[in-house]
């Protein structure tokens, strides 16, 4: 009796583990859903199933690590322990190449759970949360190794370029539809309208009003973006969409009370403030060759709600 | 009787606007003073009636964005919420240039108000002020902007150097009369020695002392400079005073108690390490082709205050 | 009588003074210990006279700076104010050149004590140790400062480069025997073998158990970058090794209680991190041609210090 009481825990926890870590993917877009992680997880499988791999594995290190070095159990069921991790892992497969680029992606989700750990110390201080901090900079810094560390190869895609040199040129083909799907993919760093259409359905599954936040942001970005001159091969992939979806539910769901009857518009005036964010901060880092991630992101959302604490009707 | 009373309070409301504002243009050089920052509007309005006009909406907007969104009164009373927004909006006024570049300026003036609020929550935590910070990471944010959205148009004097290809030349005219009156016109961004003597005077009217030390602190930059070999066309144009002028003030005027026998002293120290500071920061912002702005102040200013925290005789 | 009684009291001062300053220089790794400090002083003046007297001068600068300002006794008397300006000292004395250099270092010195107070107010609202933070911005600040001031001569080793243009080459001498003796030395930017084991001598004199980390927290950097593929000419000159030293050391003793049964565990995992950290940090650094100095000692140690706030066990 003893040992089947020890196998049912064993088995208690395997799926505490794997619920855990599909609320961990789930996270990345702001929600904690069994269901939506499992219909991301399947979003990302069919553009790559390597992908959908390392993203459950990601989730699964970052929850491990939590649970094993005694996280508050509160924080780790919800899934914060597992979305930085799962953001890092993919990142660093797609960006970096070579043949063990794959164990440094699980490396990297193992350093990103370390630096959550010390992200939620620092936040809890300011009283703000992490969001997407920890998975930034350790990419950022787990990529620049390679010009130094000859087992880290970078992609092609990255080359460092000198801003005296920059020329824009925006001219690319304009394509409002392939826009509309694209924005909620690149949270994933996809690009394909079946994935971005599944992705969808995960959120709505999740919660209707986050959905409708979803397009919305989106929509604000890619007008945003049109109407102030971005790079047309660059809005219509969803590069200036991403940011912006994951700010409008940030900043319109995010330590609200009665009083913030205009939180929806204050959401919308922060999409719409990523786009300049994300021009900025992909100049900022163009000498380095490093991608913007979802630093516009952090940067909005951070200064909005920051800012509500001391002007609470915003 | 109503309606009249509504009336008088639609103008106490207008009179407050403005009265605040005009305090918000005098607290750039730390005074709250509704006659100082009447002289500056004016010192800056001699030297370009759109620019002062940029200023003072500048102010307002800021204001504004302060009262509506339910900021402390007693703040707000003091210009706090305007003189970062101030210096937003003509920085951006004068480093970006195209037919839209003032509405430009006048976002980034709305855009450094909700920071000003976010870094207030911040900085209360730390016990530091947010001094001009949200006012410099504002600007060099919507600057960088211009090379990825083609709405922004930078102005041809700010372009970006590789620090290998750097070469220093010091050489240029010593204009000491030039370099009195110019430390103070920067801080407003002007050149010219009749904005700089009624600068002056806006500052002498608040508070003599704070004169002297406005004189003292651009004296020891223009010493400092010139001593270490700075480049005399920077020294003489005031670029190595404004920094000083402001720290100075800071740096023996806040956090003062009795022990502080010694604050004036330190404020001396300090300003003549702004000289470093600009020379450093302008070496670091060089591949970024961005303007050095108060970042000097802001870093010596910190560094002094912090560390009074822990040192009560400093 | 009374005289007598102040030469007495002037006679305590000074052996205060030198004792907290030898303290000071056996603080610069982790180790409070008079003795120490003589050994490590000894260590460095036989590879240089000179810059035995500028690190000896430079923990009396920090020191009487700390005294005379009224910093807490307890703090002072650890030496807690002489490590950060030791080792801008240091550094600035062998970074910069020119007939004043060495001024400049001591003037360095002083700056780094006012800084060293600043972030201790800083980080003890973090609960995080001020570790060298204040060593590391100190001299990037000031040797940036060359680029403006003809009276700065930077070291010609330091170079700017793009990351564009930079070339890995990993080729080079494998010297196991001297990485293992280089890696201590240049915590105190030292490279001879006889200066190595006199700096081991001094730690073991502390407490042997601390020598062990060492050596340990050196053979994992040795290991890690060698078979992560770094250049040899830097493994075996100790530049990977210093900073895993200091990081074992700190992430194993510090903030540990009875939980943290894996400390040594988690200081091994993070010297290795070091080695990665250095990479990346020297890659950022690169357009800027600063040398990496112990920052990546600083980060690892951070994100491993905040995050056993959090996860107890680490």
């Amino acid at each position: 009796m003893e040992m089947k009481h020890q196998i049912t825990s064993q088995e208690n926890n395997f799926v505490f583990l794997l619920k855990t870590s599909l609320k961990g993917i789930s996270q990345v877009i702001l929600i904690e859903n069994v269901i939506t992680g499992f219909i991301i997880l399947l979003a990302i499988s069919i553009s790559s199933i390597l992908l959908g791999i390392i993203t459950l594995l990601s989730a699964v290190i970052g929850t491990l690590i939590g649970k094993s070095l005694g996280a508050d159990e509160d924080i780790l069921n919800q899934g914060l322990f597992g979305y930085n991790s799962v953001l890092t892992g993919m990142a660093l497969a797609l960006f970096l190449s070579g043949p063990s680029h794959w164990i440094i992606a699980l490396a990297g989700a193992a350093i990103t759970a370390i630096f959550t750990a010390s992200m939620m110390h620092l936040m809890k201080k300011m009283e703000l949360p992490i969001l997407t901090f920890p998975f930034i900079l350790t990419t950022w810094f787990m990529l620049l190794v390679s010009y130094r560390l000859t087992a880290f190869t970078l992609s092609p895609e990255l080359v460092p370029q000198s801003l005296a040199q920059w020329e824009l040129d925006i001219a690319g083909e304009v394509n409002w539809i392939q826009g509309s799907f694209n924005g909620v993919s690149q949270i994933f760093f996809l690009d394909n309208p079946i994935s971005g259409a599944l992705l969808f359905l995960a959120v709505f599954w999740a919660d209707w009003k986050i959905g409708v936040y979803a397009i919305l942001g989106n929509a604000v970005s890619l007008i945003t973006s049109y109407g102030l001159g971005g790079e047309h091969s660059l809005i219509f992939i969803g590069l200036y969409g991403y940011n912006a979806i994951l700010t409008i539910i940030a900043v319109s769901t995010f330590y609200k009370n009665e009083e913030n009857r205009f939180a929806l518009l204050s959401g919308i005036i922060a999409a719409s403030l990523t786009v300049l964010a994300t021009a900025s901060v992909s100049s900022w880092l163009l000498p380095f060759g490093l991608p913007t991630l979802t630093m516009p992101f952090v940067i909005v959302t951070w200064i909005f709600l920051g800012a509500r604490k001391v002007l609470p009707l915003l």
